[in-house]
C-alpha cells in the first residue's frame, strides 16, 4: 500500500467513530489512489458502508465510484446493490455514463433492471448503450417485466444443458466453466430441448448420487413447477409457501426458458413492499422518499398527500363553523373538540392497522366488509366506555362541571365505536374501487372520524349546555 | 372417492365464490370422511387456504385438524406453516394435545419454534411432552433462542458428513437416504470433525465435478462464513448483502455445528419485521391482532395505546383552555385549530416515515439528528408557505375576514416548518433512548405538533382578532 500523505493508518479499524470512517475514507478518495481506497473499501462491515457512503459530500462519492469504475467495478457494483433501489440510481446518475454503464455491467441481472428503472429514460438509455450489448440486451427485455412479476424477480444466470447430454458431460462442464459460474444458481440444472423449451429440473444432489453415464433428463424430478413470466409476487409466494424447492423456472410467452426465480428474491420483494406501505402509511406518495433527493421533488411528494387532507379538513371545519352560537357561550368545548376527534381517530386508526395485516395475510376480501364490521363494533364499544368514564372523570376534577363532563365522556363511545367500525371497513372498502388503502386509508378515516366526533360533541352541547 | 350425501361435486374448482368452498368443505368435515377432506384439501390453490380455514367456524376448523392430526399430519403441518404465527397458534390451541402434537411435530424445525413460542406455556409444554423426544429436545432448546438471531431462524436440517469421507461416501450416503434428506437444505454438505466442530463447506457443485475419489474437505471453500447462534437478523442481512452464498452454517457456544441459516428465511423476517411495525404505527402494542383472537385480549392491547394518548391530548386541551376568552370573542377560531394542528400533525408523520425508512436502510443514526432537522426545514418551508397561501385565500373566501385569514394562514407555515423539523427527529431521539421509533413516534410527534398549531394560532389571534 502507497503512502496517503496522511500519517494515520487507512483502515476502518483504526477509526473510532462513524464520523472518522467517512473522514478517513473521504482522504483516501481525495489522494486519487485507488488501491488504499479498495483496500478500505474491502475491510468495511457491510452495515456501515450505506452509512459511510451517505455521509460523503456528494463530489467525493462521485470521485469514489469513478475510481472504483476504472479500478474495481466488481467492487462498485456489489456497493450499490445493497443499497435500496432509489439511493443506488441517485449515485449511478452523478456519474459519467461510461462509468456507470462499467459498474451496471456488473451487477446481478434482477438488480440491474431495479436500479436502471429508478432512472430518468434519458440517462437509462445512454448507460445502456454504453454496456456491454448482452447485457444491455437482457436488462432492457427485463425492463418490460413488472417489477412485482416474475420476469422482474428472476435471475438469467443459471444452468442449462442440452436434454441428452450425461452427467459426465456436466461435471466436466463444471470443471471448465466452474469459476464464471461463481454468481449462478446453482442449485438445480435445467434440461433443455432443442428449441430452449424446459424439459426437465434436476436437483444438483442427483447428479452427486448417479453414476457418471446417466442422461441427466433421467434424473429430473416429475412434480417440478415452473411459472410464467408474468406470475404475480403474490402467487410465486404462495407457491413457495406450497412448495420446498429454493428456486422454480420461469418460461416465456414461447414457453422457452428465460430464468429462475429464487425463494428468497420473493421473500425481499415481499419486504420492500412492506417497507413502502410504511412510508405510504406516514403519508408519502409512492413510498419512497430519501433525503439524498432534490428538495422540490421530495416537497412536491408530500405536498401531494397534504392538499387533499387540507381539503378534507376545510369540511370538518365547515361543520364546527355551523356550531359557533355554541362555542361562544361554552368555549371550553374548543379544547375538547381535538381531544376527542384525535383520540378516536387513533382508535380508528388501529382497525386500520389490523385490517391492512389481515389483507395481506390473505384473511379478509372486500366482501368480509360486515363481518368486520361486527368484529370492531364489541372492542370499540369497550374501549371507549373505559376511555368515556376516564374522561368523564378527568373534565370533572378539571373543571368541576358534571354536564361539560357528561357531554364529553358519553361522546367517546359513540364516536369510538364508528371510528372502529369505519377503521376496520375502510380498507375493504378502498381496495373493493381499486384504489390503495395503505395511501388513502388513514385520512379518510380521520376525516370521517373528526366529522362524527365534531358532530356528537357539539349537537350535545348544543342540547345540554345552551 | 366415497359419497358425502350431497349431490355436489366435492372439489374446489367446481365451486364458484370464496363462500361456496368454505361451505363445501365445512359439509366435508361434517361428513367426517377424511378421504374427500384430504383430498379437497390438496386441490384447493394455496393463496385459497388462509382465508377459506379463516371462514369456517371455530368448531368445524377443529374438527378439520383433528381428523388430518390422524389421517395426514403433513398436511396440517404444511397449512399451518403458511399461516402468521399467531394464528397458527391459535389453531393449534384449539386441538387436543395429542393431536397438535402429531402435526406440530411434522413442521418444519424453524416453524415448530415460531408456532409454540406464541402458545401459552403450559399449552406449549403439554405439547412438547407429546411430540416425539428427537424433534421435542430440539424445539426446546430452539425456543431458548430470540426469533431475530440465527438460532431462532436456523434450520436444523442439514447434511453433515465426517471430514474424512469421500465424494463416493457421500453419493452412497444420498443414494440410500435421499428421499428422507427432502426437506433439508441440500446446496452445501458441511464436513464436521469428531467433536462436531465445523471442518468445511462443500458446495453440492464441486461434488459433482470431483472424482469419487476425492475426501469431502479437500473441496471446501476457502472463505466460507459461519455465523454464531446469537448473530442478529440485521447482522445476518448485511452478511448475506455482501456474499453469494445461499446459506451459512451456524456454530453454537462450543464452537459445534449447530444448524444451517438460509438467505430466504433472514429475508421473510425482515418482511415479517415491517409488517409489524406497520400495526405498530398504527397503534397495536406489540404489532400482532387478528380478529380471530378473544376480544378482551384485542381490546387491552389497543387500550394501552389510547390511554397515554389520551393523557397526552388533555395536555394539548390545556393550552386551549388557556385561551377560553379569545375563543369566547371568536368562536370560529375553534373550527381552525383542528385544521392547522391536524394539517401540520400529517406534514409531521410524513418526515417520522422518511426517517423510519432511513433508519432501517442504515442511512442514519441517532447522531445524524442535527442533519436530519436542517434537510426538513426546507420542505417544511416549502409546504407550508404553499398551503398557508391556499388556506389564507380559502379562510378569505369563506369568512371575508382578512385578519382571520392571515392569522391561520401565517400560522401553517411557522407550525409545519416545526413539524417537519420534530418529525425527523423524533424517531431518532426515541431510539437514543431506547424506545421503539415504530410504536412511539406518531403520538409524540402528534403531540408537539399540536401544542405548537395551538399555541401559535391562538397567540396570533389573541394579539390580532381581540
Amino acid at each position: 500500500m502507497t503512502g496517503t500523505g496522511t500519517p494515520e493508518n487507512p483502515t476502518p479499524q483504526a477509526a473510532t467513530s462513524d464520523a472518522s470512517v467517512v473522514e478517513r475514507l473521504s482522504r483516501l478518495v481525495d489522494a486519487a489512489q485507488p488501491d488504499p481506497v479498495v483496500a478500505f473499501l474491502h475491510a468495511l462491515p457491510p452495515d456501515q458502508t450505506p452509512y459511510t457512503l451517505s455521509h460523503m459530500d456528494d463530489e467525493r462519492r462521485t470521485a469514489l465510484f469513478t475510481l472504483l469504475a476504472t479500478h474495481d467495478p466488481d467492487l462498485g457494483a456489489d456497493l450499490l446493490e445493497h443499497f435500496d433501489d432509489a439511493y443506488a440510481a441517485d449515485l449511478v446518475s452523478e456519474l459519467e455514463v461510461a462509468d456507470a454503464a462499467s459498474i451496471v455491467d456488473e451487477m446481478d441481472s434482477d438488480e440491474q433492471a431495479d436500479v436502471i428503472g429508478e432512472l430518468d429514460e434519458h440517462d437509462a438509455e445512454a448507460i445502456l448503450d454504453a454496456m456491454s450489448p448482452e447485457e444491455a440486451s437482457d436488462t432492457r427485455r427485463r425492463l418490460r417485466y413488472d417489477e412485482n412479476t416474475a420476469g422482474g424477480l428472476m435471475i438469467t444466470e443459471y444452468l442449462q444443458y442440452p436434454v441428452g447430454w450425461t452427467v459426465e458431460q456436466v461435471a466436466e462442464d463444471l470443471r471448465e466453466h466452474g469459476e464464471a459460474y461463481g454468481e449462478y444458481e446453482v442449485r438445480y440444472v435445467y434440461a433443455t430441448d432443442e428449441r430452449g423449451g424446459l424439459a426437465g429440473t434436476v436437483p444438483m444432489r442427483r447428479l452427486v448420487m448417479a453414476p457418471r453415464g446417466t442422461p441427466v433428463a433421467e434424473l429430473a424430478v416429475e412434480s417440478a413447477s415452473a411459472v410464467s413470466v408474468d406470475a404475480h409476487t403474490d402467487a410465486l409466494e404462495d407457491l413457495f409457501d406450497r412448495i420446498d424447492l429454493s428456486a422454480v423456472p420461469v418460461l416465456d410467452d414461447e414457453q422457452k426458458l428465460c430464468g429462475v426465480v429464487q425463494r428468497a428474491a420473493v421473500q425481499e420483494a415481499r419486504g420492500e413492499a412492506a417497507e413502502e406501505d410504511l412510508a405510504k402509511v406516514g403519508g408519502i406518495v409512492g413510498g419512497e422518499e430519501l433525503r439524498s433527493m432534490p428538495v422540490v421533488s421530495r416537497a412536491v411528494r408530500r405536498l401531494m398527500f397534504l392538499v387533499p387532507i387540507m381539503l378534507l379538513m376545510m369540511v370538518s371545519a365547515a361543520v364546527i363553523s355551523l356550531f359557533r352560537d355554541t362555542v361562544q357561550r361554552v368555549p371550553l368545548i374548543a379544547a375538547f373538540l381535538p381531544l376527542v376527534a384525535g383520540l378516536c381517530g387513533s382508535g380508528g386508526n388501529q382497525a386500520v392497522a389490523v385490517s391492512m395485516r389481515e389483507i395481506s395475510l390473505g384473511l379478509i376480501k372486500p366482501v368480509d366488509v360486515g363481518r368486520v364490521a361486527v368484529l370492531e363494533a364489541l372492542p370499540g364499544l369497550i374501549n371507549g366506555a373505559a376511555l368515556g368514564i376516564l374522561i368523564f372523570f378527568g373534565v370533572f376534577l378539571w373543571e368541576h362541571d358534571a354536564t361539560l363532563a357528561l357531554v364529553i365522556g358519553s361522546a367517546v363511545p359513540t364516536t369510538l365505536l364508528l371510528a372502529a367500525v369505519i377503521g376496520g371497513a375502510v380498507p375493504l372498502l378502498l381496495r373493493r374501487v381499486g384504489l390503495d388503502p395503505a395511501m388513502a386509508s388513514g385520512p379518510v378515516v380521520t376525516t370521517l372520524v373528526d366529522l362524527a366526533a365534531y358532530f356528537t360533541v357539539l349537537v350535545l352541547a348544543t342540547l345540554l349546555l345552551t
